[in-house]
């Protein structure tokens, strides 16, 4: 019999036992965002190409403007203008200048820009520095953001917005991600019926499938639901042999009797390998680890509230292992409105709802015996509290997991 | 000339000026997440339906097993057992119970489930509870979590999977949502090229479009792209008011000469009205906000680091306004790595990259002068200086808005 695990024995698990499926398709950076980078962004050009202007003004030497002023200003030949979009190709002859618009090219010879605020044109040909220039001043140089070579991008980022920007930027148009890890979802159990039935005496709706499905989508994986699953030992081994055979890997839910766990850790056996039996954790302890091959079989509480959080907290995880994804998940520091009771030898974890008052950010701890649709509905993420903690006063500062 | 308005003012004028769309389209609680909810979810039913075992064991009258311990168990005479999604459809005399699995159903005059780990089956007809119960122990009852008329959700609300799954507890499977704000999106200038073009002399590639097109999608909007637009006042007006007659919103980016933000600021006036002509905020400030009728045409600085700012900043929370969106972001605690400066009397917007170092959050500010990429590539999210704050310590504590 394998032993109980705590939250941390099992992250340390995952690294071990599962390994990046290695598997990358080539998309449009327009289609990049929340993928997983599959490779390192290396720039192969210049960026910007040629030496811009950062203001609207005129182009010059700044040794030419050095000790001017309001009173006497240097006085430079006007020999151009740069437009925009258009390369500056002349030179700058000594105390000369050229106009260039924000973001426009400069020419050769010039070192500075000088804002148009601190210019007087006379009209005639020639054009009033008011202020000294300095070398660089309000120039960008070519290269000066990004040349080639220049690291740009990790493999193992979950694409940003502001990513698919900067890919933009440096003409990187197709990029290489992770495959989306194809994740077969079953839900086990006698009394369970599809959300769009009303469940008949004894009967409850099946939950597990849609909210699994919900935040499998939402991480980037691909769900592919196999439905109900009646309690039955032959239907279910028919079932999570079709899903490991067809995906990535498989979550199973429910089974929430002793029987039907059992029978699940059997078929699991007989398919590879049962890794863990039983978290830690409340709520959450039934869940089951296994895998076929280098497959995952993932065997999950009954009750959609500990499926949720046992989801969280080790299967997104494992599912980010298997795409490669480096990054983790960041907390919210919240204040707790009430204290949290906690006292019984495993990690607890509690939904919360947060709302912001004043400068502070408070977690209200959501309070239910059944929990199911409360601790569901209207949570905007859940806090942990360690084993050996038998609680948290009202105002200490908790790291909370925001969904 | 209007004058320059702090961020704070802008996020205030916002209510103000513009209100939600009102429109909703119904979609199935499966392709609801990441909607804004439009109606208040209000349950119909009890949940569950029935009272209902939380442990395997015996279902059984408290009463009867009151002062028995392991050494004088209660005897009870066993009456049958409570199949998994079945009703319980008998009554439990006095001095009986009945097995029930976890989840299963609890026959009437039962009132309360003791865990088989503390009974002893006789294997005659009767089973031996080696620990007293208490009404209510291991029982959720009918309506526990939910009841007719309860309050689930609340309209406003952005659906997370969590809620997905409590919509699918409820039966709820088709919901009211906002429809998606559709923002037409224009990237002007001369020097612009499509990303997948390489840029000539004095030219760029076209960041804005890619990036916006992201973060709105991101934000659940539906972006429309109308390409680059020539620096050309008459070209401009007809793309605009294309985009303004087919959109709900319009974003003009670029146009960062002087010449073509009082095109911008002329066509808007001619189409309605400028509310707003700069944002005291660095990058940013060459920001305008205007509106035709009820549709906000909003103006973002060429930069595309700027652009960026600018949209977190006022566009979303704009967008969000129109598709009645109630909820705020998060932000994030997190520990400056390095000092930074600030004293331009603008509020100062800065990027960041997120690290978790022991237990503590850092926040290592993105330095740069150029700055398009790195301040995009890699970052994870931004941080705001007030206006009157000359700079923040090494160590001093941020709120992060992440990406």
């Amino acid at each position: 019999m394998l032993e109980v695990k705590t939250p941390a024995e099992v992250l340390a698990m995952i690294p071990k036992e599962f390994r990046p499926l290695g598997e990358t398709e080539t998309v449009s950076y327009t289609e990049a965002a929340g993928r997983v980078l599959a490779e390192d962004i290396i720039a192969e050009e210049y960026v910007p190409d040629f030496d811009r202007s950062t203001v609207d003004g005129y182009a010059c030497r700044a040794a030419d403007t050095f000790g001017c002023s309001d009173a006497i200003p240097a006085i430079l030949e006007l020999k151009g203008e740069v437009l925009m979009g258009q390369d500056a190709d002349f030179s700058l002859p000594r105390d000369a200048c050229a106009y260039v618009p924000t973001g426009g090219a400069i020419p050769r010879g010039a070192d500075c820009a000088v804002m148009i605020e601190y210019t007087e044109d006379y009209g005639d040909g020639t054009v009033g520095i008011l202020k000294p220039g300095a070398p660089g001043m309000n120039l960008i140089f070519r290269g000066d953001d990004v040349y080639p070579g220049k690291p740009i991008l990790k493999a193992g980022r979950v694409l940003t917005s502001q990513d698919v920007g900067a890919l933009a930027a440096v003409g990187k148009t197709a990029v290489s991600v992770s495959r989306r890890v194809k994740v077969g979802i079953l839900s086990t159990g006698d009394e369970l019926v599809p959300p769009d039935e009303t469940p008949g005496p004894g009967r409850v709706r099946d939950v597990n499938t849609p909210l699994l499905t919900a935040m499998l989508r939402d991480f980037g994986a691909e769900p592919v639901g196999y439905g109900i699953v009646a309690d039955d030992e032959a239907l279910l081994r028919v079932k999570l042999r079709q899903a490991a055979g067809e995906c990535d890997a498989v979550i199973l839910s429910g089974g929430s009797s002793v029987g039907v766990k059992d029978a699940a850790c059997r078929i699991i056996e007989e398919m590879g390998e049962l890794l863990l039996h039983g978290i830690a954790v409340k709520p959450g302890k039934p869940a089951i680890l296994g895998k076929a091959g280098a497959k995952p079989l993932i065997g999950l509480p009954g009750h959609p509230v500990a499926a949720c959080f046992v989801t969280q907290l080790f299967v997104l995880p494992l599912l980010g292992r298997l795409m490669g994804r480096t990054q983790e998940d960041l907390t919210v520091t919240a204040e707790l409105t009430e204290s949290v009771g906690a006292n019984h030898g495993r990690e607890q974890i509690t939904a919360c709802r947060l709302r912001r008052e004043g400068g502070r950010l408070l977690a209200a701890p959501i309070r239910s015996k059944a929990g199911l649709i409360t601790q569901l509905a209207g949570a905007d993420g859940y806090f942990l509290i360690k084993r050996d903690c038998e609680g948290l006063p009202k105002g200490a500062q908790i790291q909370v997991y925001p969904y």
